[in-house]
């Protein structure tokens, strides 16, 4: 195919396929195959349809992209630098994959703006343009008026096989065809090949048949290498199908121009090598040497500059009209989009005292979010069909679905991988929106994936994980979480809460409501819990406190978490009658605690106390850090067993007279 | 509803409700909506069509029969009891869902004889049972001759709508309908209500069409609370399908007979209370109390005991002749069967010294597995999609696909935790198969709810996990582990690997295949690992142990794990010859040094000597337990970075260099 004269969308289609070429192959490293073969529909999409303005990448109203093959970031970083974004440098692209460059394996939108999100772990992306789409379809209900469309963009995605194999995108695209999301885009990049070769050997299923079955509209562009207009009517045709999502397969070749490796998986994940982008170059006629882009191409796809700009501008005319006409929803639109929160918020949280009932942590955790949903208009969120037992709904709240976006409450069904992606998507819309989402604490195990990308992509989803221990009681160990409040703490930059009472339930959606940029954890009990009057949300905030203490140097500290708390004041109050000088420690968050100074730190557990006790109804693991070689720790180092809560909690051994016996052979 | 005489079908069914009804009500917990709607479907299976011994409830060629909708285990437990297990007894389902009861909440394998998987988080039995028809599909076409089936069994399952909303599901049926597994056939228990409410708010999909879209065989009985004549002619027609998997969809009411709560989520899993119970018997025409079984009910289900025994006794028969006939076969079928494996498997695992070549422990990991392999036909397995990554291709094994089920190479395409629930399925059909299963060690997280059951089901899977730390270089920090191989740490009964070098990898291998009741993860490198004349197999069979010493006692102790055992190596020489006595440890699996005896914990980490670091490519998290209070460990606590893999290291602190000055640093 070797092509005398190419035309300006060859050219331009071209130069993205040779910059991921040249830079994988710089790099020795990477993904070439998705960006040949997916440059026409990218092209097609980025250069004709989207709307983005290149010099400002969070311009509110611009159509979301997500790239959820984020293997083939190339694609992306292409498409940022030729459109004009200055994130994205010719330079950048050379320094493909290397320390510090903002062009990573992967696309990941804490590096790079013009990224919204951050993919690579398959079928996360398609999941997040579902929040993503969800957000747009709740705040165009909210905010727009029949005169006055302030919020009005779609979301595109490119995904590929791997993507529609993984159950999340399975579990989010079943919702988002149950919510009619109409301005939901997805091009599937059907090139048959994945990391093991053909789909043939394990991905045989009809894709679009699938779709079809969870209530999309689905097309097929049958030769997406070369069938431009083919690719734009469909897109055309997917905008003009408002009341369901859009899948268009659009059939490539993976590869697309190497006369070798195309269609392989061998041009998969790797760089094509010096001798096949040679014959790449002559096979697609491309002149150019690596990095050098044609002054027309560059010109062709920078014509996204004054666009974007104009897009823009209109939109902000639309905003000043808004603003006049709608002078308190635009008050309250535009504080959103600035992440401002209502002022004195936090005074909705309640605090308790001993006198107040004792109630489980997971029904403070539903009084702070209707609380907070009352002053906080933004907090948007639900259960993955459990909502009576997480208690997370927004009473008053309505439920957000088709038809009713502008309501509050998200009905995810039992799809926790799903829920948890989505609201990474809702958060990364960037639009002020909080999301929360609930299940029990023991299927955090099921959404996992998406909590490490809430961390590590820097959004502050609210993850409220009820039944939080053995205290669970007879659904039994299938169901009892032992591990899972360790192995949450694990994870950097995700904040893991375990309060205590109502207060410590307070002070947890204080910070989490605070820290737009890190995820939350609540881990709430299903048993009733007394309510104390030394908690205080302030100690909250610094991850450990002095609850109860005895006058002077304490022989010993005992330190609880959550529903062992109430162990501890009491073992400590029996220990005190005996003469022991007994300090009680609170740590409802390891995290905050471990980031105070350390003069904090030692105030709280003072170096010099050697005997110290935690109590946590779960895993030993890690306790060590805070007891010290001579400390011990009543934990839980097996699975559970199905009783009633509290016929569990006493046999593993959490009891005042236990913790009173292990704290005696510490002092003895 | 007042039925004046029932018939003795309706006896039946009626008992399976009411014996839930009455065990949920004494225990004032659990779910008798589901056994109340799917007990018609559930009785015509087991007293028409499942084939199954309930005095050997391990009888190899039952059928299998898993529910995946666990919440409703009434069901199975009044199956069990009804057709004559000994292992539930009346005393036991009066004593459902407490303390030391053989009925938990949810059904657990290791529990109670006659449960053959641990189900209850959902999603999880439907997609076991893909793994259990595999096996059997995989023992059929390797042992059975064509004048003699000694494997011929169907594996049944029973899902609901919770379990059709999971990724995991999909992710399994997708790739059953693929593999094309004749013998596997669902009932999907379609009764509109999960625990939020109507499906309508959450879950409007079309599932028969969507299993369509995966190539199942698909039928649907439309009343399927009184129509047990169509439900077994759709069991029939589902069993004569032989080249799909077949789905009955069977539409039904939750907590059918009660008055007021049938076709509401109220019954879904809450006890009925005294007076529904009343109107509800009084309803569907029951006239015993609570417990109380008719005789003529028991001498029906009970003829289950006697044809069951004529199965068996028939299926030996069959066993003999081919134990004439193929007396190789029959004896390796029967060793298999008792678990046993072939003598001197383990002399097959090679050893390495300091001359060989520099390997990644993935490639370790390979030549193990093909070694392996080589001397234990049942040792069967794949990848997620990454078998060129995560090298764990049995060469010459071929694929296993529809058309040539002996082979042993699975492809389980990019879907990890159907992977891992389909390989728990795969061991629990317990016929001595040993499933291993593939994909980078962060994705762990995407099937941890798997992983979690293989530990608590008490199954020897064999999860290879490559890429194991941030040294797998460019793709970035959503595919670096840094916490991963300290978030699966924390998992009672997993063992958790990670070797050093070839020797180790052969140890961890060893243990792994031992260990047909604990589960075991192998965190392997991507990057090249010298080899050591000092590891030893016996050494990771006691989970850590000394590797080079100085003279006397060590002034220091320096503990790796994996690549970075090589780092203290270094350091300890360069440190010895600067007078400094210094102990390295290689600490390749946590658990089993736990569980080693004082004496030899004592003799590897002495008490005395307090100066300890340690080295390993992930979080700190967890390892203050070894080091104590004076030592140091050198980690990572944030997400890596998007660089090549020696850079990361370097970057990140994992160098001879910071080992030596940290180390000084304890040392002064």
């Amino acid at each position: 195919m070797v092509v005398a004269t190419q035309s300006l969308d060859q050219l331009c289609i071209n130069s993205i396929r040779f910059l991921a070429i040249d830079a994988v192959e710089k790099a020795k490293s990477g993904h070439p195959g998705l960006p040949m073969g997916a440059a026409p529909m990218a092209y097609v999409l980025w250069n004709r349809l989207m709307r983005f303005n290149p010099k400002n990448p969070q311009w509110f109203n611009r159509d979301r992209f997500v790239l959820s093959a984020g293997h083939g970031c190339m694609l992306q970083y292409a498409l940022l630098y030729l459109t004009g974004y200055d994130s994205v440098s010719l330079e950048d692209i050379k320094s493909f994959r290397q320390w510090g460059s903002r062009t990573p394996g992967h696309p990941e939108n804490f590096e790079t703006p013009g990224v919204e999100v951050t993919t690579g772990p398959l079928g996360q992306g398609i999941a997040n343009a579902v929040g993503l789409a969800m957000a747009e379809a709740h705040l165009a209900a909210k905010f727009n008026k029949p005169d006055c469309q302030i919020v009005d963009h779609y979301t595109y995605v490119i995904l590929g096989d791997g993507c529609n194999m993984e159950g999340v995108s399975g579990e989010a695209c079943s919702l988002a065809g149950h919510l009619g999301l109409g301005k939901l885009i997805a091009l599937y990049d059907d090139n048959h090949i994945s990391i093991d070769g053909s789909t043939d050997i394990a991905f045989t299923e009809d894709v679009g048949k699938r779709f079809e079955a969870y209530g999309w509209h689905v097309q097929h562009v049958e030769d997406g290498n070369t069938d431009l207009a083919g690719i734009q009517r469909a897109i055309e045709a997917a905008k003009a199908v408002q009341d369901r999502p859009s899948l268009i397969k659009v059939t490539t070749t993976i590869g697309y121009g190497s006369p070798n490796k195309a269609n392989t998986a061998g041009v998969h994940g790797a760089a094509l090598g010096e001798d096949e982008i040679t014959l790449t170059r002559e096979n697609l006629g491309w002149t150019h040497p690596p990095f050098e882009i044609p002054e027309e191409v560059l010109n062709h796809f920078r014509k996204a500059v004054d666009q974007g700009a104009s897009a823009q501008a209109e939109w902000e005319e639309t905003l000043a009209t808004y603003r006049t006409q709608y002078a308190a929803e635009a008050a309250e639109f535009e504080r959103m989009l600035r992440g401002d929160r209502p002022e004195h918020w936090a005074d909705a949280l309640p605090t308790y005292t001993s006198a107040d009932k004792a109630l489980a942590t997971r029904k403070h955790s539903e009084i702070c979010l209707n609380a907070l949903a009352s002053v906080i208009p933004e907090l948007v969120g639900g259960s993955a069909d459990l909502t009576h037992s997480n208690l997370t709904e927004i009473k008053g709240g309505g439920d957000f679905q088709k038809g009713s976006y502008q309501n509050r409450n998200l009905r995810f069904g039992v799809r926790e991988h799903g829920m948890g992606a989505i609201c990474n998507g809702i958060a990364l819309h960037n639009s002020g929106l909080i999301p929360y989402c609930a299940t029990f604490l023991v299927f955090a195990d099921y959404m996992r994936a998406a909590m490490r990308l809430s961390a590590l992509s820097e959004v502050g989803v609210i993850y409220v994980m009820t039944h939080d221990s053995i205290g669970l009681g007879e659904d039994g160990p299938t169901h009892q979480p032992v591990e899972t409040v360790a192995s949450l703490r694990v994870i950097p930059n995700l904040l893991v809460f375990r309060p205590c009472d109502g207060t410590e339930a307070s002070g947890a959606y204080k910070v989490a409501i605070e820290n737009r940029q890190r995820p939350s954890v609540m881990a709430m009990s299903r048993q009733g819990l007394p309510n104390f009057d030394e908690t205080s949300i302030e100690g909250v905030s610094k991850g450990a406190y002095v609850l109860t203490d005895s006058e002077g140097t304490p022989d010993l500290i005992l330190i609880g978490t959550g529903s062992e708390v109430q162990l501890c004041v009491s073992a400590a109050e029996a220990l005190r009658s005996e003469g022991k000088k007994v300090r009680v420690v609170s740590m409802p968050c390891w995290d905050l605690f471990s980031e105070q100074d350390a003069a904090y730190r030692e105030s709280v557990l003072p170096a010099a106390v050697k005997k110290r006790l935690s109590v946590e109804a779960g895993t030993t693991f890690g306790w060590q850090e805070i007891v010290g070689d001579a400390g011990d720790s009543i934990g839980i180092n097996r699975f559970g067993a199905s009783a009633p809560g509290g016929t569990c909690l006493k046999e593993f051994g959490f009891t005042v007279e236990n913790v009173i016996a292990r704290a005696k052979a510490l002092l003895s």
